[in-house]
């Protein structure tokens, strides 16, 4: 085509062009059928005719209530347009089933294959076209209204079930692991369904200290081997079952996972980050994973391993929010609404794992989400505090309380206090990184060498070296949670333990101050075995931990990270308790001792502090965890203390590794995650990163008004691609838009079967004007399937404007143009390959699409 | 061009641009210098040559330190591209202050007219350029390794200061409101500056009631009026003088905002919002208004109008930011980055105004923000808590806490009665939406009467009335900050205030439970007679707001709402607990009473519930302002009373009306504002949108490599755009990239001056491929000045993604294309025009650029 005519030919088109906004939004049924009818005059609501299509009857099936988390039908879902790698074999659609009725959902588009990337873009234009539809028929009488009230309120009703849903889960596997963990010591005589504590509470038998009561029996006694704790049979027996239980439980979460929900594993975090950010992995979020996951929560928690049930009930309310929003289809059909529901349902996870509403939907913006409008900022809290009401109402500690370790504090810290504070937030942050560089090097081994292949034999490996460890050291024997509570708590005068052995001299009691329970802070011997225990228990916890993370179990990380950070902190604590104590003279302590020998310093507090600032470390998440560790002490003051630690460990964490835990597992795994806290900080321009590269062959473009079916169907076989920009013409390569592989295979099955005349030799028209010539054979028109509204940039654009585009916009792929003329393309894998070879990584550990 | 010759010119030139990344960033001088010569092996540290520029010597004045806040440097700064209206006589700038040296920025770029719209993308590249830079520079010594490190800290030392200063600013203004609000009442006649409570202390005057102690002298006993309180005499002296000290305040407050600093006036909360979406306003933040500002809270608050200090709290912050980021250039001298400072001020605004950290960070993320990157989060919550800090360190009301009604609640709360709090809820969200309406129509009708021509005229009139009707009533004559506390409050056994006057039994009192500190809930004559005044103190207080909100003093609408909603809820409370009460026999409410006449329902958590429910149906905050109250209380329990409250409230109020009061007032006022919550759910395409129009004359464009400087100066002479589209040729119109009216300007006086040969016929050229030719004059080359990395679009791109990518990238504009061939552009005022024609309001109400 020559520029000269571009007023006569190009003109018309373009006037042809105005009128299909609405053919952005992909196939097109609903689009405009002829643009040419209205022409441009109603600028305001323009409405969207739905004309029968005489050439494109390309239906989807909609996923309906029934079809709850079925993969079978979501594996029939349409792929949409990725520039990429993929097999043919994929596609597992026929025309037959397409053919289906469906009015409301354009064809061809809003589903997706497994490990594929979502168009966010498109997907909210799709909802607001369906949303828009919805407006429309509003008028059209009661029941059309009754479905726009319900199509409105369905956001809310949907995030209320799903945070009921997960406080219902939630309780359920705190009861459960409850129970079980107890299993290990004893049953229940009478009631074996009972726990310990409540087994001694019904029984009447208000005497309940560590060795039980009278209707608890420990499994020596039940086997015959005495009931006298300091015996040494007793002792062998309970070691014996106590390591005989904990293999029988990692045995049995292993196999579950195994064999019915292999994405049960891990905590769920890393993966559900790269699904919130546009990614999909069928049957992740499904009710057997669900299911798995729930119980094998419970297993491994029950089984003594260092690990935690908190991060994977954020894949449990994730689980929970995919399946409800099967229930609305405005969120079952929309893979970008439905990030929507499963932003909200993280919090909700975080809500009932920590009784934190408010730390819930900070964690979720701060660490999960990657789309995170205002309406979903509200949603979220309401998810998370339906969530925590529920579990609340089920009680499952039986303390009033949503977690285990709940703490009410009311001891004043002072600002010298801040000096060790710090001191421990550097620490969590060195630990952090440490834990971190070692556990990933360990899962590399684990991938590369023999012991990947036999999951189950590590878990039942792990499990064992851990029962054998933990069972002699008291604190390593107890639920973990139950020992953070413990390092958590300040000494009461009725505290006998060993952490708790300071030298009491009752009569100089401080009456006028009501908190100076004890009256003297000088630590007795008890304290000090109790460091040399709680010592030991830090290394085996630290080191375990390291390889217990990334077994195939679910396993969450917050409580053993949290379990380590408070060991340090009640270490530190003491530390400076003593210290102050023998040096209370000095005018640096002169506001902290009340007398010579009672100084308020609280180890308990220290022990929250260092909890927050390992966590941190190895997250490093900030203002959520300080929100969250708040929220379970209900101490507004300690604020300063903890924001203080949490930066520290934030601070120099970074500086030994940039990357958190969940970031370090997401490029372990090569999921597409592009990270939006990074700042992408190179030179490189678009051109350096788009394909082909230099020494290519040329893209593969499909013209507009030239090509024949048969050269089509060659362009499509000859390569793999999945979506083709359409040009003017191979000389000029001015583009024009961009079809999808599906769509076009779609259209031709389709056109061959149902229209005459439709020949290999017939001219496959994109233009909207379609010359008539008699002896030529019947044109294909297919302007309908063509996106006319492709994201462009210029091949000098700075790469950190495209990575922008690509988070912010949520793009799948850019074309690059120069001039008006298509250069080339821009795959959101190119971009994290791009950033992965910046970063001196291997950019082929991008494994998915 | 034809475009056959595709193959052999345009890839040479293509071939070129190749390596010109930095280009973008602007101006150019950093830029590479000729893009031939490094050839296009580096893909990954492309370094930036800083090579002497023979053509473009166009510097720009660094902001430093020492030009802190000064007005006059400011507006000597450049502006931005923005294809607008704009007069030519704006440009102050010469050439002569632009040639000061600078190495690090690049010239020409960063500084923008005031009332324009800065370009969010061109911001941020420039930073990073900048960090790129710093970066480089780091490996060549020790004191580049400092200053590296002083750019990396920069940030958390900004608002580290911003957080002091603005907790310093907040205990100033509170002491000096509460000093002059006693003031109205009497003095402390030893020691004049000492406010009531602190003068009853430091007289050693234990006893202190509302009529005052020894040392408080009132000025009815001054001016010898007497000291029988309940004297005719003394009532009426004292009457008198509270009106006339009100009219001195308000008096003065509004002269001192008319003659500092226009910008005081209001809550500043609207302008801070749209100065965050990137709009510029000159002095709004500057020191002078923060000045006025904070003296003229004093001044409105001690003169008992019905606003608040709170809302202005978020406007003295920002102005504190914006003061202290010239001390850093990293932000001072970037529009972008110093947004990032504003958003951590105002949570620090926020937390201050309602010792809120957490709620203040939510504030910043949900209402005023706009660009809100996690580190931001973080910063935002230092911020918060180093004011927060700072201000309790102050102490400025004695009560170790943050603000006066800091009330502390143990109280349980009953699901039966979240039906009263939704009904409030309702109420709220009704009152706010009437509350916005009138609002907005009597600050129309301001504007367009004789009212608006004398400001203080309106302000000593509504004073006067206010001081008239609200003395008698001793519910509003008080402070409201006041009586907020006094609604907020439960009853104590010490309380024998009216609202307080429950008919006690000592003799019943339940011993076991030492909450119950009265015997009897049953209402005694005080409490109706209470409810009569506080009802007249409703209906006075909810019509006074609506007069005084948007007079010419500084003046928030949170305290006023406030007590708005804590006198309905407080009303409502108490009617409740009559009602339970009186029926306590009824089984729904069998579990509230533990005995026949005392029944556990707390008015004060009515109180606490309503005002959250008016405000939240005013503002349209929802987590933020739930955060905030329980923040207040430090309850967590009542999180689910609050939230059912203030979730009722927004969507009653959203039905009746979308916006909250900043945005009706951001409309009001004409601000571009491009509201991120509200989504667009119109099918307009960009070429409904986009200029010229169907009939307007063609788009003004400057060619590659034909024009004249002749005809390059008419062309920009003939239009008063802000910048030009670059295209291939006029007649093909294909789009290579777009220039400033600035750059331009200044390249060509520039080079006039300094370049022999030029001439009103030499050929200007964009392209990097010059022709030599010794016959024609000397060429001019203006490819350094191109930025070829323009956003576009293609025409028939829905506008709901152009309305995305503007609110998401932070455009100004967008060239619209057609096949690669530049069609228009479409700026921000276009869509925010194109926005509110839609939304049925005037086009033209959107007034600036």
């Amino acid at each position: 085509m020559d520029v000269d005519s571009f007023n006569e030919n190009d003109l018309l088109l373009l006037e042809n062009h105005m009128d299909v906004g609405a053919k952005f939004l992909g196939g097109g049924a609903n689009g405009t059928a002829d643009s040419r009818r209205d022409g441009r005059q109603d600028h305001g609501q323009r409405s969207v005719s739905s004309t029968d299509d005489e050439l494109l009857d390309i239906r989807t099936d909609r996923l309906g209530p029934d079809r709850l988390g079925s993969d079978r039908y979501e594996t029939l879902g349409y792929m949409n347009a990725d520039y990429d790698e993929e097999e043919e074999g994929k596609y597992q659609t026929s025309s037959s089933n397409i053919m289906d009725t469906l009015e409301d959902l354009p064809p061809g588009i809003g589903q997706y294959d497994d490990f594929h990337t979502i168009d966010w873009l498109r997907d909210i234009a799709r909802d607001r076209m369906r949303h828009r539809h919805i407006m429309k028929k509003k008028q059209e009488g009661f029941l059309e209204k009754l479905k726009s009230a319900h199509d409105a309120w369905s956001g809310w009703v949907c995030v209320l079930l799903v945070g009921v849903a997960a406080g219902a889960c939630a309780g359920v596997i705190d009861i459960g692991a409850t129970w079980m963990s107890d299993l290990k010591e004893g049953v229940c005589r009478d009631a074996f369904w009972l726990p310990k504590e409540q087994c001694c509470w019904s029984a009447n038998n208000s005497f309940f200290n560590n060795s039980g009561c009278s209707q608890w029996y420990s499994w020596s006694q039940l086997l015959g081997a005495g009931k006298d704790v300091n015996s040494g049979g007793y002792y062998i027996v309970e070691y014996i079952v106590y390591i005989l239980w904990a293999l029988l439980f990692a045995f049995l979460a292993a196999m579950f996972v195994r064999m019915f929900a292999p994405y049960a594993c891990g905590s769920g975090i890393p993966e559900i980050k790269t699904i919130l950010s546009g990614f999909i992995i069928r049957g992740y979020l499904g009710k057997w994973t669900l299911l798995t996951k729930s119980i094998g929560m419970m297993l491994g928690v029950s089984a003594g391993l260092s690990l935690g049930k908190e991060g994977p009930f954020v894949h449990v309310a994730c689980c929970c929010g995919n399946i409800f929003s099967y229930l609305f289809p405005k969120y079952g059909s929309n893979e970008a609404k439905k990030r929507e529901i499963l932003s909200a349902a993280s919090a909700a996870g975080v809500s009932v794992a920590f009784g934190a509403p408010i730390g819930g939907v900070l964690f979720s913006l701060e660490e999960v989400s990657y789309y995170f409008p205002l309406k979903t900022l509200w949603r979220s809290f309401f998810c998370a505090l339906a969530a925590a009401f529920v579990l609340r109402s089920i009680n499952p500690f039986g303390n009033d309380h949503l977690v285990m370790f709940y703490v009410e504090y009311n001891e004043p810290w002072y600002l010298q206090e801040l000096i060790p504070f710090i001191f421990l937030g550097a620490l969590g942050g060195v630990f952090g990184s440490f834990f971190i560089k070692l556990n990933i090097r360990w899962c590399k081994f684990r991938k590369s060498s023999i012991l990947g292949k036999y999951p189950i034999v590590e878990v039942l490996g792990v499990a064992f070296i851990t029962a054998l460890l933990s069972y002699p050291n008291e604190y390593t024997r107890k639920n973990t949670s139950e020992l953070i509570r413990q390092l958590f708590s300040r000494c009461g005068p009725e505290d006998n333990t060993e952490l708790c052995d300071y030298k009491r001299n009752y009569s100089s009691l401080n009456a006028a101050s009501p908190t100076f329970y004890s009256s003297s802070t000088e630590a007795g011997d008890g304290v000090y075995k109790a460091l040399w225990m709680l010592s030991i228990a830090l290394i085996f916890k630290g080191i375990i931990t390291i390889f217990t993370f990334g077994i195939k179990i679910p396993a969450g990380l917050f409580i053993p990270s949290m379990a380590v950070g408070a060991i340090v902190g009640r270490i530190v604590g003491i530390g400076v308790e003593q210290l102050v104590v023998r040096y209370h003279s000095n005018p640096f302590f002169h506001n902290m001792c009340v007398s010579d020998n009672f100084c308020t310093i609280t180890p308990g507090l220290y022990a929250m502090v260092g909890a927050a600032a390992v966590l941190g470390g190895v997250t490093r998440m900030t203002v959520s965890l300080v929100v969250i560790m708040f929220e379970l002490t209900g101490g507004l003051q300690y604020i300063v203390p903890l924001m203080a630690a949490v930066l520290t460990s934030k601070w120099v964490g970074d500086s030994l590794g940039r990357e958190g835990i969940y970031d370090a597992h997401i490029h372990l795994n090569g999921y597409p995650y592009l990270d939006s806290k990074e700042e992408f900080t190179h030179t490189t321009i678009a051109a350096d990163v788009m394909r082909p590269r230099r020494n290519d062959p040329p893209l593969c473009v499909i013209t507009q008004d030239t090509m024949t079916l048969e050269e089509l169907e060659s362009t499509l076989k000859s390569s793999d691609h999945n979506g083709f920009p359409v040009v003017v013409s191979r000389e000029s390569q001015y583009l024009v838009g961009f079809v999808l592989r599906r769509d076009v295979n779609l259209a031709i099955e389709n056109s061959r079967k149902n229209l005459e005349g439709i020949v290999s030799s017939s001219i496959v028209y994109f233009t909207s004007h379609v010359p008539s010539n008699p002896n030529d054979p019947a044109p294909l028109k297919l302007r309908k399937i063509l996106d006319m509204a492709p994201v462009t940039i210029t091949d000098q654009t700075p790469m950190e404007t495209v990575v922008e585009m690509f988070r912010k916009l949520g793009l799948r792929q850019t074309l690059v143009t120069h001039n008006g003329r298509l250069l080339g393309i821009i795959t959101k894998k190119d971009v994290l390959r791009h950033v992965a070879q910046l970063q001196n990584q291997d950019p082929e550990s991008i494994l998915f699409n």
